[in-house]
């Protein structure tokens, strides 16, 4: 039995878990879930992950992996080469924090900003299988932490190819993929003010996990 | 040179690696900073950790680990006895998974919900080096997500001595510390409607490290 890999194309949650598989060349079969139709929601899919939200990965003995933090956790040790979170303990650790860093400050920034201000998302202001109103200033907030994260970022890239260790890693796809899905809410790194941003993101381009 | 550990006894974040800490044995030194005091906003704390949070924890090298992610990953490599982040792959993925979702779901809401209505946090809406205007409605939605987390707790610890893999894990630690600090918001497990988390908390108050 192959892998499955429940994703929607247009979302930056499984992308970032779509990245991960074709850095490992992991084998697999993808099912696209359209959660502009709510498919999430539905009976079906509830039983795959009751949490109703993707990426979620279905294992060859039928267990299920419901987020991004489990599957990245579960390829990394069935798939080690290209390593993605770190070899040594140090790796590990910085790559671990970067990953709280860009979750919190950049990839939920980007989620508040929109989920509570776009109408078609009433009471969706939390992924999952809750409904939670919308909160307009929580909207404003994340606006806020957006340009405060670009800024901190570009400090950050200065005379640097990747933001961990020197090398690609999975802080990369989840800060470039929060990025991308920034434009949604009408944030985009700038040529004048993030030129370090602009260099990494062009980079990242080159290589064709991000062109799938 | 021994590792220092920044805490600050009264706070969630910081309990969760004291607790990781001793369960693992790891020697290290102490030091206090008082965050009633704003001392983590100061020009001495900030060159240790420039996001000005606690815990972090200097290294034997004066490397600094600036967050409860990357102390984890790296104590769990270097001192792998007692394991707390899982041994097989399908385990570290399961208690990532739980870790993503304490975080998201109760140890955040646990802080929307008293961050965005104590009057003593004025523009502490978020922790970190920037304030961000409290948005009293983010405190009503914290509250509601803790009781849907203590619900989902409940039914899922059926039966169960530990919340993940069957033994005691960083799952346990991060659920008992937002548990344990929600009483700041008055939310607390109920006796009638979640005993099944009252017996989890009270064997966990069986170990040491819940007891220093």
């Amino acid at each position: 039995m192959t892998l499955i890999f429940y994703d929607y194309s247009k979302a930056p949650s499984p992308r970032r878990a779509r990245i991960f598989l074709a850095e490992k060349n992991v084998p697999h079969k993808t099912v696209e879930i359209n959660l502009m139709a709510n498919e999430q929601m539905g009976d079906a899919f509830r039983k795959i992950n009751p949490d109703c939200t993707v990426p979620a990965l279905q294992l060859e003995d039928g267990k299920i992996l419901t987020d991004n933090a489990s599957i990245a956790a579960y390829l990394e040790e069935i798939y080690p080469e290209p390593p993605l979170l770190g070899t040594t303990p140090y790796e590990k650790a910085v790559i671990a924090s970067w990953q709280s860093k860009i979750d919190h400050e950049f990839g939920m920034a980007v989620a508040s900003a929109l989920r509570n201000a776009n109408p078609a998302m009433k009471d969706r202001s939390l992924p999952g299988k809750h409904n939670y109103k919308q909160i307009p200033e929580l909207s404003i907030r994340g606006l806020k932490q957006i340009d405060n994260f670009l800024n901190f970022l570009e400090t950050h890239l200065q005379e640097k190819e990747f933001i961990s260790t020197g090398k690609f890693t999975i802080a990369d796809i989840s800060a470039a993929c929060a990025l991308d899905f920034a434009r949604v809410v009408k944030k985009k790194a700038n040529e004048n003010m993030h030129p370090n941003i602009i260099r990494w993101r062009s980079g990242l381009s080159q290589r064709k996990s991000f062109n799938i």
